[in-house]
């Protein structure tokens, strides 16, 4: 950490902060310069320390020089994690797609698009059974009869599947019939959950906060993988901006960022992060390109007829198209995509 | 809500899009232009009939006319709320001041401050228990035992107790000790959190999320309120934005735009919203002035030992100055300042 | 600046780094510690050093210290700037309330408003002669002639003139009718214009941009003032964010903030912070409270005729009960309100 | 438009609305519904009708439903634009790779990075002779002799010269040695220069300004499209948002949308979008991947010797090593890559 003083600070206020980051077991570094004394603090700062000088007299900030996480950095952990779900490898060299709908919201509507999707290449099944609804008012899933539809799709498609659980009472259950636990991006900083999660041992898929820093998303994944579980897939989804013309702004550039700070795999979510369908293709053709290791897509069979997120879901003979598209541009960027473990149904 | 069709529209669009409405059980008015055809569907509009028609080909957007909350809203609502907190009153003529530790540390430090705020006029005692923290590694609150504390300190001072609960498993708990639950800006979309402090019956404090728009926060009441708990006090705490220089953007013509749209109260907290010590006086007084029903204002009796956010907290002197310039100003803003019900021990 | 290196840089890295940094004449300092290796350089940082480093291998990154602005700074400059507009003192005890329409639209509506505001105390006029309009299909203003009526309206009511300035062409004819040039968001970092105001001489009404921080804000006035020119008034005006409900977001937090950073004046605009009507008077006293200088209402005597900003100009008897409220408030805050010079014709 | 009116609106304010609108000569519909009335405005609608009723008594919005924009537009415009910039052709089938230094510093510099990109591939040769800085003490620019040093470099390399300017009085200089004008981010609501811009008849690259939404970005475009001047390709450079890891947030999503707004063609630039000499290359490969046009890359032969900009600048290794790539993926994308027309000397 670096003190910086006030370019009048006096000599007494010098003194008692280099007194005081004493008393709290570091040893201070004067750094005289022209203008003004700056004070160095280094080793392992808790970043409470901050805190404990940043309003002392004479002082003007206190600049933190560590990152605050640790598991999950690339400085402290070599080589890339490769989550495995249920056979299908995310962070390697293949590109995974999962695909599915929004929300459960019957067994005919699941079974048909886990069946298209198989038959079109995805390796995962998405759906959710509990919705997180911005408006009491929505539809908010089916709950554990949701649960049970998607281990019914997936011993029909031989599909993982991933879903979302919003609580950690509800930890049990979902970790009991899926075999990837999503944490939406409103609870990316439910602390509690995250921590559920970490302790239930399941791959997890961690969504962006809507209006989260690549710091906090990572200290989010920290949490979890300081309950002893790295199984742990980020998320980008789009996030908080001013510009109404899409539901999110996606954040493709934080993708690559991420791969330079952290060893774990990171997936896309095109779908939510624009909200739009028309944007979709285009938005999954970039995502792979600036480093992505998969795309988890909104896919329904009469998207018109949805009961959430139908403007953004595509129909299947879309995302037939879509994992063509993949296809063909893997090579180019020297990947290859992840092909079904056991044939659809 | 109001479908607008491409100006170029075939004829054989704009009837898909009527018939459609009309299996949804609505009624589509046709309203001709001189650009392009729009169609009218008036009623209560589910929020999903938009997600129904906005994919068809030839609509450029539906427009949603209604706003989607009903029982905070004062267009459905007469007379303004007023939430009793053991005997305070929040939401009426009196300007009512929360105050204490960030979070409760240990029982001197917790009696000290109540001790010093009660004496200086706060009415209400805030204090975490339970902590949310970005980093895993921060402190994260004492817990039940920080909850039998702040319960021994408003014996102490007979000021009503406020503090934050993370989950719903904690509801129970917090509710037994504490006057008011507070909802912080991280669970603001916890649904599952929102609905269990609805069905405790108890006063809700509930913080607009760090990127919640003011409809969001809204709805995120309407979850309490629907449970039949009408208790709930609306807290502006700061929002996101891009600029570096404070913890938070303080979004105070939203108190003042809130007050036009719901019949709830609302308090500001200018210590999160800020992060600096210096700025907590004049955003107090803003606040007031901006139509706020209360403040609440970190107190520690020793800031730079504090255990988190030290540099934001007031000093017991500075907070006796801080009442003062309250005292002053209500007068001119058509107030009072809400007095302690019991005198400090 | 501190030079932050990577935990595991390798000591031909650091030589370099080292190296680098001497060869741009400055000195630096290495800062062992536990976990990787940092290097101060103290001084006169220019900017730019930052930049000669930042991609050096093994650097993680390096931090500036040094604010980037001195004349602007309150810690180069001793006690506070007063701006003075035709006998008007802005940035002194007195609170100054400039008032008028949007954009000049006639003699008779720009008389009879600045005889209005004059009336009812406010003790500077503002009216767009050119404005800025996001559509090149909106009103832009009567230009020159636009000019010629607020001076003759000065003659009337004796209040002097602040008025938009676009382009660096137009400053001298400007400077010429005006007394103070206003600088408005979408030109707060047009550096051509800003030194062409600060070469006139003439005070400046510095609007913050709609997406500068604080730091840019401040060097903008920084532009304005390396020209020789100090009477430079900052303004607050709204920022955008990701909120809809109002036009920008007040950051009224900042003008709490400026006063500590810099010795210049601060006045707010609460009519385009919140193109709300119902909003102005709320904001203009949150304003003052925060500790504005003042602030700068539009008035217009049909708003809903106004040819621009018609939702959020105040009627004269809306700005009459403002100029109330202010007088009322003024004294809770140890102010007064500055009176007309002149009496209105 | 529509107008949407209170719940509780009573008849008399309804009427006020209706015949409001028909003084302001367009025909109103009543809308009735069953919780409130709504008026449908229907035709051309000024923007500024809004500003007329949205302040009356008794309404609650009034919603624009056309876009203000039309000569930029999809919808009044067949076919997609293609600017031709000295024979190389921006919006067909080719992609366009724009290359340079961020700012003239010599001739030295600026011959060797041009003969470089040249070598490597690029069609287009960037550099700034006038600067915008932030900071008035960072280098601006060498002005005017920038200018022939960019033309010197077109004659040796064949290489049209695209570069920035700052403010309508360069506009003729800039234009008499530059085949293409960029407007800058700063700029992009600078309305006189974009109408100086659109005068020159020159091609124009636009930049998106830090905080514009789409929608501002195409009346930008408008400005300059109105003056008779079709040539103008849009570039996404990244908005601002609260991420601090990044110069700036890349909206990739806003190219696909905009390709279906607009029928201009689209560039991004990754090297100020990131700020990160390591994502320029990720982030290229997205952009295109993602439907843009081109990319317009910082080169430098000494990047950490730079005047501006290092830290995002590639080697002129990297750059070839960039161009490799989009060669390898353009026809992943059915695009081929644009050749120079001359070859390098």
């Amino acid at each position: 950490m670096l003190i910086v003083m006030n370019a009048h600070a006096s000599r007494e206020e010098v003194e008692t902060v280099l007194a005081h980051v004493r008393e709290h077991d570091h040893t201070p570094t004067e750094l005289p310069g022209k203008e003004r004394i700056a004070i160095g603090v280094f080793g392992e700062n808790p970043p409470s320390l901050r805190d404990f000088v940043v309003g002392l007299p004479g002082v003007v900030d206190a600049i933190p020089v560590s990152k605050p996480y640790k598991h999950v950095s690339t400085e402290w952990h070599e080589g890339r994690t490769v989550v495995e779900v249920r056979g299908v490898r995310i962070g390697g060299e293949e590109l995974v797609v999962a695909a599915g709908p929004c929300a459960v919201e019957s067994g005919e509507q699941l079974s048909a698009t886990a069946r298209a999707v198989a038959g079109a290449g995805a390796v995962l099944l998405r759906g959710g059974a509990y919705k997180p609804r911005t408006s009491p008012y929505s539809f908010r899933g089916l709950g554990a009869q949701g649960l049970e539809l998607l281990a019914r799709a997936r011993e029909e498609t031989g599909l993982p599947v991933v879903t979302e659980v919003l609580t950690p009472a509800d930890v049990d259950i979902v970790a009991e019939h899926a075999d990837m636990l999503q944490v939406g991006t409103r609870n990316a900083q439910n602390f509690a959950l995250l921590e559920a999660v970490g302790q239930s041992g399941k791959p997890v898929l961690l969504k962006r906060g809507l209006s989260n820093t690549i710091e906090e998303w990572l200290l989010s994944a920290e949490y979890v993988v300081a309950q002893g579980n790295r199984n742990v897939v980020l998320c980008e989804r789009g996030i908080r901006s001013f510009e109404p013309a899409m539901r999110n702004t996606l954040d493709l550039a934080a993708v690559a960022l991420v791969r330079t700070l952290s060893h774990l795999p990171v997936m896309v979510d095109p779908s939510h992060a624009t909200g739009i369908r028309a944007l979709v293709l285009p938005m999954t053709l970039a995502a792979l390109a600036a480093g992505a290791d998969g795309v988890i897509i909104e896919v329904h069979p009469d998207p018109d007829e949805a009961l959430s997120d139908g403007p953004q879901s595509l129909t299947p003979a879309m995302f037939t198209e879509l994992m063509a598209e993949v296809l063909r541009l893997a090579p180019a960027l020297g990947r290859t995509v992840a092909r079904p473990a056991v044939a659809a149904g």
